[in-house]
């Protein structure tokens, strides 16, 4: 995957400087959570991790997309991610704007390069999809919403700002591999479930690790009074959460057979990842 | 054109904070010539306008996804947009970074849902490699570029910044409208044409006219040190050039027969505009 986007980025037609930024921003150093789950959910239905790379590029363009814009001085205004300084302190404020532009524009025109147009088409429309719900999510994060039910708040949040985007993880990759209605279905329920899951752990996360550890400014959703899941339930009712999901995750790709034994594997390790 | 903007924007899942942003970014007061180009463009190769609704409504989005980000403080600092204020000056700089975002989003997403996959597809690269070239030129345009020789420099500008949107206005309303290899291929030397022209007189009305003739800040280019044509080549020249697009476009029109007619006086009217 790490190979897939250093060749990917130069083939497209960008200035120089915009080509550096995007490449800052893409580093290795994340998860690359997000094209895992593609390529996983793609083999699980018995699919080939192939012809799963462009929506895999695409989806970890969009996520990169949203932590370079989220950063920004009118959004989270943080200055490290992932042990380094954001685009924004390292190249500018106009340039991480269009950076995160850019790297929006491409993951679509990456999605319809060398696809057949069916597929193409509807990689597109899901991908489009969890995008605006997750632009949604973080209007309703950052600017504020119009909730009185902090738990209903918390809820929308959360299934916009990240469960979206890891939702389309799943059901992309399931179109790459030509999934059926049912597997399809279950690549839905576990995308659900772990999105959810992710979500949750990055808060406990945040209440109970120092910012060396994870890499990236600690405690800050405390500090701006954001709507967490343990500030509203406790961290005791956040673990119990996690667990209950997981096995939610674990079920769903249970129901898909031996392929998708690497996506069980996957939840396990992120109900008790520690960074 | 309007009515289709305006009944469009409600299907989609936004906050309602979040949809009257991009409400009041789209709201009408604008030429429009970017939808108008695809519609136009579609009947000038024997399409029905209705095809075309769609395409014309996604490349507004992105024209007015693009304003939104230029106008912002870290860019060019607008606070005047058609006679009102700018979006950031209006919600606040996150919500016009978010605003901006989703209406990116939601271009791909309404190219993508109702158009047969084969057209959706093409529509879409179209789209999205207009979109990285025009970003690739806020770039050249805001950050600085490495370029040694103006006239170099001011062309590739002009071509990314607006030349870019405006010829796949015309492809695009081409693909809408099934035009043959010939009828396309004269629509992109239309569209090239008028592109180029477009952004000269724009050029020309920054240096000749006051902001409250054109509704934006006036000057503001000189002021800026940008490169511009009148600032390159003078008054005269540019206004010469304006000509010799005009009658490129034409050409390129006239090649088309009686359909595309209302293409010629689309130019006309471009090249004598006063705002």
């Amino acid at each position: 995957m790490e190979q897939h986007l250093a060749d990917l980025l130069p083939t497209f037609d960008m200035p120089p400087a915009l080509l550096g930024a995007v490449q800052y921003a893409l580093a290795p150093g994340g998860k690359r959570l997000r094209p895992m789950l593609v390529l996983l959910s793609a083999e699980a239905v018995g699919g080939v991790r192939d012809d799963a790379m462009d929506a895999a590029a695409a989806i970890e363009l969009v996520h990169n997309f949203s932590l370079v814009h989220d950063d920004l001085p009118a959004m989270d205004d943080d200055s490290m991610r992932r042990g380094r300084p954001t685009l924004h302190v390292q190249s500018g404020e106009a340039m991480a704007i269009l950076a995160g532009d850019m790297m929006l524009s491409l993951a679509f025109e990456v999605l319809n390069r060398n696809v057949d147009p069916e597929r193409a088409s509807r990689l597109t429309r899901e991908l489009a999809q969890a995008t605006g719900c997750m632009i949604g999510g973080q209007v309703l994060d950052t600017v504020g919403s119009e909730w009185t039910d902090s738990a209903a708040a918390l809820e929308a949040i959360h299934r916009r700002k990240t469960g979206a985007l890891i939702r389309a993880c799943c059901r992309m990759g399931g179109i790459c591999g030509s999934a059926d209605d049912r597997q399809f279905e279950a690549l839905t329920q576990y995308g659900e479930s772990i999105g959810l899951m992710f979500q949750i752990v990055d808060d406990l996360l945040d209440v109970t690790r120092s910012s060396e550890e994870i890499g990236k400014t600690a405690g800050k959703d405390v500090e701006a009074g954001k709507l967490t899941y343990p500030g509203l339930y406790g961290i005791a009712a956040s673990r119990q959460a996690v667990e209950s999901l997981r096995e939610s995750a674990e079920r769903a790709a249970g129901s898909l057979g031996g392929a998708a034994r690497p996506l069980t594997e996957l939840a396990d390790r992120l109900a008790t990842r520690t960074r």
